[in-house]
């Protein structure tokens, strides 16, 4: 998908809100378990609950992977079953490869020819030829891990080196010189509140990804406040908040109220911006 | 599989080579397309006429992730077919996972329950909760990317904080805070010879995982001089040069070959060293 068409289903549907399918097969509702393959059910249920209040969907692969094949199985049903049903939906690969450059060339191959997603998260340690493997491929993107929100980002992400510069500005800066913002987005926690103005210092136009509203304690006010821009510029994540907020037969239902509740504060926020 | 063990083979053998399983379909000798899973096939040649030099195999996921679900069948038959045939080949999951750490504690269970492997190659980027969730597990290891050996690893691997530390030298020196050499290795590329001697001032003991001997360019000979410690303390991974030595119908003979060259090599450096 091109930039231009994630901005306008944005604006026409009032909601940058992208749902974490974490689908955990050890999460979901018992009452699932007797189905052929329960983790596409629960999928499917939760997707024809939200779509209507988010732009993007965003399956993590670990918990596909965590049951092999059979995950995979799971995997590849749910993103065709996007795809058909809801072709305006954004679909993320959070896979957060990245390798040598022929290695990285097969990954792409992967996540952009055989399973066809739009955007593909990547994790920039190994460097240049790590990441652009994956770029040039028209609307597809590269979502590289820049500030997460988790504790340990500050192991590694904040090391200054002798010019005052963090890691996470270097990767982001650096990044900009392998593509633009029509292909480049960034991992941003919405735990860092604040460190989105410096964000937006070295990444002022660039789409945000932003994990941690809900369940890992971001909020969604600070992160418009700090990293809207004119474009809106961000895609906000909640997986458990959402997909386990209820785990009885209700869990469709209640999924999608919560997904409401959030895309009327982004609509809320949009509009205060002057974007809808 | 224990360190102890580890080091007890690679003297029995007199070998501390690991033979990558880069299965590219595309790659493989055309012959076997005819085969039901031609990947697979492949493997089970390779692996047979190559086990007799070499400690352990490497899959790297890439290249069965490339073909979706009928890549992870051909991986899980592959792995069970080395524990099953060879169960003194330690299996390392070239996959360079790293997330938060729920998804992290979800994809050990992918990598250490599931498939059961050795050993995983993690990405350090996202920190301490990104790592550990791997750890702590009998006899399994996380293979830490370090300083690779890629062209792009300059990018950041060499950035130097304000005390002149450089990025993979923090990796590796906080890694340690976070386990011992027990079930921790370092992934250190082979074209960076004598770069080894920084990394030995940080990991004398640690044992490292060292690809880009062959294809990539590096040296075996360097390698030991500035890499080996008393233990061995090193796995040199050859894939390309090995599994793609001929793509006629004679690839296991010569991969045979390649991997025998290789052994000899290493069979003399380790006594040169006293350690066989």
């Amino acid at each position: 998908m091109q930039r231009k068409q994630l901005i306008e289903n944005i604006k026409t549907k009032e909601s940058f809100l992208c749902v974490g399918l974490d689908s955990d097969i050890n999460k979901i509702p018992r009452h699932l378990l007797d189905c052929d393959d329960p983790v596409f059910e629960f999928n499917k249920a939760i997707i024809d609950a939200t779509a209507p209040y988010c732009v993007a969907y965003k399956p993590n692969l670990a918990f596909y992977e965590a049951t092999g094949v059979a995950g995979w199985i799971s995997l590849e049903k749910t993103i065709k079953y996007i795809k058909t049903n809801y072709p305006d939906q954004f679909i993320i690969a959070d896979a957060k490869r990245g390798d040598i450059g022929n290695t990285s060339a097969l990954y792409a191959r992967s996540f952009f020819e055989h399973l066809d997603v739009d955007a593909l998260t990547v994790a920039p340690y190994m460097g240049r030829d790590s990441v652009t493997p994956f770029l040039g491929k028209e609307g597809k993107w590269v979502i590289l891990l820049a500030l997460t929100s988790n504790p340990g980002s500050a192991d590694f992400q904040l090391i200054e080196d002798n010019a005052g510069e963090k890691l996470f500005e270097r990767v982001i800066k650096t990044a900009h010189t392998w593509a633009g913002k029509d292909e480049i987005m960034f991992v941003v926690g919405a735990t860092r509140g604040k460190m989105f103005e410096d964000i937006r210092r070295v990444a002022p136009e660039s789409f945000l990804l932003v994990p941690g509203v809900g369940a890992q304690g971001g909020s969604l006010e600070e992160v418009a406040r700090y990293g809207m821009t004119d474009d809106c510029g961000l895609l906000v994540n909640s997986s458990r908040g959402i997909i386990f907020a209820s785990n009885e037969t209700d869990f469709a239902e209640v999924a999608a109220r919560e997904a409401k509740n959030l895309k009327e504060q982004m609509s809320r926020l949009l509009a205060e911006r002057n974007i809808v």
